[in-house]
């Protein structure tokens, strides 16, 4: 069975139905988490392994051959031709805060490449997939192809990055150079920054310390339409880490030259 | 005629019916505003500037006795009791960027003083609303009544401020510090973070250099679900400037003793 985007729909509706209904549960609660020794009501947990735990269910049913790794229930059979990695929940912290730009991830490598993915943001009723070299965003059911904009040039660019407090020493001090010289910096989106990027709305994200699930369901769409995803490096970003993504391969070489080591 | 609810509704869905089909317009545009000396397709100045249009002819329709303060239009009848005060897009770097995060204000003062208010985000279909001292969020057709957190330490305390580079000098200095007693701190909302204030999922925000038009729609929002909103000396927020709003109090003392010079 290949894999489709109704596929992805199905994945996103069996996850929305974990999430949706634990975003901006729990409004007053003076602290989440652990309160007097005694673990509190935590939206944001029991979505995030609810959604996972739904999310694995489809792909077990639909694809047994494949492998899993997923951010909350961990790897199965990573040693196979095709692994699915999952995010149920990108942007814990715009959850927690009630800022709908967090998203649900699942992306599918085949011999550790990223070929498919998607992105679903079930609060606006987005959903952002990439299958067969297209990428779409889908909204009130109509489906538009992404294209990244066409900004070459540091000095025309609008960056991303979820905050610039993650860069530490002597890359906080290359990023920092880098906001000097865009023409817009915005901080705080995660995964939501990147899928703005390939709808053609920013032009550059350049982030640190990713997971592989952070990134493996977005790079299918970012690549399908038109961008370009590595590490600082230049090498392939399906293993996390220190990312850039750009709309062309000039800001690409641009941003490059200015973050690697 | 009293201000109601559905007045604001009628208001929020005449500015969407100007922003939302310009919202996302205009992907892949290298450079928005001049181009070659000509002026470009600038898709969120036209959404400002229409959607105030709408927005103030439905207000002199209604209260042909009240002044109007708006960004874009300027300023007429400001000697009168009341005066509405608008600014379409609050949040133009979030909408030229294409995130769901900006919003459509417009605030009732009499006297000087906010009385009435409303945040439309018409890509989720969200509106904020405060009347007769009730604070309310509306999605799906649904009224959720907004009630602050109950957090008085800023040390459990979730803080949002747009963007750090705005407080310049010793204002930084106290900003920066603190971002080091918080729990939480996060960058990028302008209006929207002022309604999860009121809707209890964040807990203060603070923020430099604001403008009337920012802050007055917010103030009974935040006021009616049982905040407080006043500039970084205590006093009423309505003119704009350096801005405190928190959940509580005590939260509020604490943040004000650290920002005041």
């Amino acid at each position: 069975m290949p894999v489709t985007r109704d596929f992805f729909l199905e994945l996103a509706n069996a996850a929305a139905a974990e999430t949706l209904p634990r975003f901006r549960a729990g409004g007053g609660i003076d602290d989440k988490g652990i309160k007097g020794g005694v673990a509190a009501f935590d939206p944001v947990t029991e979505a995030d392994r609810a959604a996972e735990t739904a999310i694995r269910a489809l792909i077990t049913r639909h694809f047994p051959d494949h492998g899993i790794l997923g951010e909350e229930h961990g790897a199965t059979g990573l040693d196979r031709d095709h692994v699915w990695v999952i995010d149920p929940i990108d942007g814990t912290r715009a959850f927690i805060t009630g800022i709908p730009v967090w998203g649900t991830l699942v992306g599918l490598t085949e011999h550790g490449k990223a070929i498919a993915g998607m992105m679903a943001q079930p609060f606006t009723g987005e959903l952002f997939h990439a299958v067969d070299g297209k990428s779409f965003r889908t909204f009130n059911g109509v489906d538009v192809e992404n294209t990244v904009s066409g900004v070459t040039e540091l000095s025309k660019a609008t960056m991303f990055t979820t905050t610039p407090h993650l860069f530490k020493g002597a890359a906080r001090e290359r990023y920092d150079a880098i906001e000097q010289k865009v023409k817009l910096f915005r901080y705080g989106c995660d995964c939501y920054a990147y899928c703005m990027l390939a709808a053609g709305f920013v032009d550059l994200v350049i982030e640190t310390a990713l997971q592989p699930y952070d990134i493996v369901a977005l790079v299918p769409i970012i690549e399908a339409a038109g961008g370009i995803v590595t590490d600082w490096d230049g090498s392939r970003p399906e293993k996390g880490g220190d990312i850039i993504a750009a709309s062309t391969p000039q800001l690409h070489q641009a941003a490059m030259a200015m973050m690697r080591s």
